[in-house]
């Protein structure tokens, strides 16, 4: 496994891989990695002769007062299952290496970025599609692999790689959930062992709302309140939002019908967390 | 020479060369081929084994009120030209093939489309660059090839290369220009007979002010006013701006030094001329 600091680095690693008229498969993370990213390692082995995991806090796409400074970074255990996962190239540049000069250009995709987290994170997917574009034109590859738990960064990554006519695919994998529910995620390990017992909630006020989707409810100001009222059984919790949208759009849908995404953000304490789940509603 | 008019195409027919081995040059252009892409398409012949035109008048980089519709498209004689001159394929998509849906993603350069025609035509580097991108992201070409005489537009495309980190080089050629000095621009066809008569004035003016920096002026103020003045002796021209500025940051230079872009944008009746000279105005 090669570990490229540098984007000349990456890039002629790249070419070499491409020559051998290899597969490119790319997974974009931010490192401290969980099973989530190795389902993601996995799938790209599957369909990539060739995969290359970047590992990049990024930071345009923290808001000032975020976590971009605690954001955990063990870059010796994410390579130690890089390569136990048979990774062919590590991509870890430096801030320094990928904004060298100050940032003049951003990539910007409106609407989508808007609602959900994009009320509460003005700019993060705007350095979300702009780091990503950046990691695509340096990797190149033929396919990219992102999880379901980000849904609006799907979408938005989704519909810049159409606008944009970007040569490559988005794979999109499932969420990774601990045994009790909670999903994957790097920030999990900020949760205290009482935060963490709770948190399964969030989980569990999903399959809930799911539950009252297959008894028929289809009033979307219903559904929402069901989710709120059991995410309230956290004592101190702060629901962020609550929102039932089409799964491309991102557009509200009421009544419900189709294929929605019921998405959720929460705070426990100062640990923000998301997660979401697709619901078939079927037509009526 | 191969005619695509379907990004499929393309991308099919760019493949095929690469494949080959042959390194691939880009001329973005939309249309009314004149000289001055004859130059562009000239210097990506004798830079690359495969040369990319594209004809598309791009629907995004033009404002409410300006001239999208009267823009000319003499398709057949601009694949006239393409062929007389090696080219190995023309693209020339419709706006239905490239912005096919509603577009939502955008490519914004900050700082450096605020001056200069970025006063006059808000959007239109946003367009420009965000087609660009789109452009290279069909053909991934090796290099790109542009004209000096829209300087900003280079600065602007340069800037979203490097801070996007794009695997192509951007080429930028010579201003060519017909016998009496005016810059060569699709847009020369609009003037009438008085005013292609007095439009040589423009690159009289931008003479003058070099004359003026090689005899030691190097006050801003005095030099765009000297350019101003040659200007104003074509009856009711509206000068909408003059100005000395840094070439690659498109910043004001005063006392002016090193290398500065002296530019201009004129109105000639309802038709827009812009020009520009870069000149070595020295250390002190």
């Amino acid at each position: 496994m090669e570990v490229a600091n540098t984007i000349d680095a990456a890039r002629r690693a790249v070419k070499q891989a491409r020559k051998q008229g290899k597969g490119i498969g790319l997974v974009p993370t931010m490192g401290a990695l969980h099973r989530g990213h190795v389902s993601l390692i996995e799938a790209a082995a599957r369909q990539c002769e060739f995969v290359v995991v970047s590992l990049f806090v990024n930071p345009t796409q923290f808001g000032p007062g975020e976590d971009f400074n605690k954001y955990p970074r063990p870059l010796d255990q994410d390579l130690v299952i890089c390569r136990a996962h048979g990774v062919d190239l590590v991509f870890a540049p430096t801030a320094q290496e990928m904004y060298g000069r100050q940032n003049l250009t951003w990539v910007d995709v409106e609407k989508l970025t808007e609602p959900l987290c994009g009320r509460f994170r003005p700019g993060h997917f705007r350095g979300v599609a702009t780091v990503c574009a950046k990691l695509f034109n340096v990797v190149l590859p033929d396919r990219a692999f992102f999880g379901q738990k980000d849904a609006q960064q799907v979408a938005v990554i989704r519909r810049m790689v159409t606008d944009l006519d970007m040569p490559l695919e988005i794979v999109v994998c499932p969420t990774v959930r601990e045994a009790d529910g909670l999903a994957m995620s790097s920030r999990n390990q900020y949760l205290t062992a009482q935060q963490r017992g709770q948190a399964c909630t969030i989980y569990r006020a999903l399959k809930h709302c799911e539950d009252r989707i297959g008894q028929g409810i289809r009033d979307a100001g219903l559904l929402v309140a069901a989710v709120a009222e059991v995410l309230r059984q956290v004592p101190g919790v702060e629901i962020q939002y609550v929102s039932i949208v089409d799964a491309e759009t991102l557009q509200p849908v009421d009544p419900v019908s189709g294929e929605v995404l019921v998405a959720v953000a929460v705070k426990l304490g100062s640990t923000r967390l998301i997660d979401n789940i697709v619901v078939d509603a079927g037509h009526s």
